[in-house]
């Protein structure tokens, strides 16, 4: 359990750090960037606790809001540093979304819900957090735009299913989901492995919904 | 009973076309589209019961999930076809939201909450969807410039409210506040009828309020 | 109490009006500015409430719908009186973050929260009804960017805190915390005082993250 608890820190760590990352590109003050990046780490489980209708995790244990200062300030003190870890980062927070998506689903099934809903339920785990920063810095969300990312989250949650099925008992079966996670962000990324693009050419003409 | 149910899986399934609709002008892919068809299809009554501190509807019932799907097979299969039904997509919208607006009223009524707060809640299941779709894709949301919209919503909640004094009771009550819904769009459309434009000439120079 | 009450409705009347003003630089319609409104006047407390699972203070009370009607009305008829009142409007505005974050505090902890979430809270009920409406105008909020605005809150939330370690008890603790947040914000804006911006050079070629 300390493993997966160390686990669970460092993915918020690296949340933090992407979501921290992308706020200096917007001209953000310290306070800015610590909130982008909190919601970076905290937004996917805090949705997905609203929808339980649980308390947010983050509210009855300060541990997540310290990492994140934690982050805020190894990005000042070590920023050359950290921004030249690039494929280090990727690495931890494909492993957080893996452990984001695995928590997600055993709360969720833990509280009585349906398989299927779980599985949407660690997807919000796992991405909502990415979707929130995006749009707080006017972003159209990268989730919807690149990368097998939620599709990460989707496979690992099926195995996590066939798991059960199997009567693959725990920790086991949440390894084996947090694997598939892992393996298949970076096999699609390895392979640059995309989604069609949805792409309706007669409305390419209206390409301003405003109007 | 029945015919309800088939016009709310209507109302679902063209509401996530009309967000799939606008998802395709973003540079989307199939998941991205999906999703942005689903938040508004599901968003407004996932506001409502978040607000009525309920379980989100389609957390316990996958029907909201498969309907989005079919809605995004269908887009990509019948596009041209589709693109092309542009008044019946307009009419089972507008359909959508008297069914969506009145489903909302009358949860909120049977939680207890009071007449006024529950008109609010059924506007809230009717607009909010788009409203959360606009704001992920980066525009301004429709609904604060154009259109009367929410103002049916609300038209069809005060009937909705008229029907309750006048003990004219269930299902004429939410039938007629849906068609009231319904006929205030319509009329509306149909003579280009639009709210006032807030207008403060003297803040005209500070256009941009990040300055 | 009814001092307190009075400035309740003070703080949401000024609140609507920097929404309503900010609408009407986005070409809004009435019902759109009216929204924008609502959402800076009462969105930080309803992000508090349903964070705390309770249901939102509004809902039970139709006054905040009531008063933003109001604040529409006024800017509507007296706009170019209201546009010349900036030092007057400000100085409510900060008198109504320093409510709305004492008001946080206070139910945060009569629902026994810890005190550092209670602190939380309190900054969230006073800062997230202009981050989303920056969100919904799609501006970058302005609170991650300028001013000394949410660490006002802070600085509130731990004088509050010592009063209670100094066993000051209410109505005082709340008074003095709330001059606190007001006192800061107010120092803050006289001197130019700012948080650093967070600026990573090694970032600044990447300057979209969308690519």
């Amino acid at each position: 359990m300390i493993f997966i608890e160390i686990l669970d820190l460092l993915g918020t760590f690296v949340f933090a750090v992407s979501g921290i990352r992308l706020a200096a590109t917007k001209d953000m003050d310290w306070f800015g960037a610590y909130v982008i990046g909190l919601v970076t780490a905290i937004g996917g489980g805090t949705t997905r606790d609203l929808l339980l209708n649980v308390t947010p995790f983050w509210m009855e244990d300060p541990t997540y809001l310290i990492v994140t200062g934690v982050a805020l300030l190894s990005i000042i003190i070590f920023r050359s540093r950290l921004l030249k870890m690039g494929i280090t980062i990727f690495l931890f927070d494909t492993i957080g979304l893996g452990l984001f998506t695995v928590t997600g689903i055993s709360k969720s099934l833990a509280l009585g819900l349906p398989m299927w809903t779980s599985i949407v339920m660690g997807t919000i785990t796992g991405t909502i957090g990415g979707v929130v920063r995006d749009i707080i810095i006017n972003e159209v969300p990268l989730l919807f735009r690149k990368d097998i990312y939620a599709i990460a989250c989707i496979a690992g949650g099926l195995v996590y299913f066939l798991c059960y099925q199997f009567e693959i008992l725990s920790p086991f079966q949440e390894l084996i989901a947090a694997i598939v996670v892992v393996a298949t962000r970076l096999i699609a990324v390895k392979f640059h492995l995309q989604l069609p693009k949805l792409d309706l050419v007669s409305t390419g003409k209206n390409s301003k919904p405003s109007k």
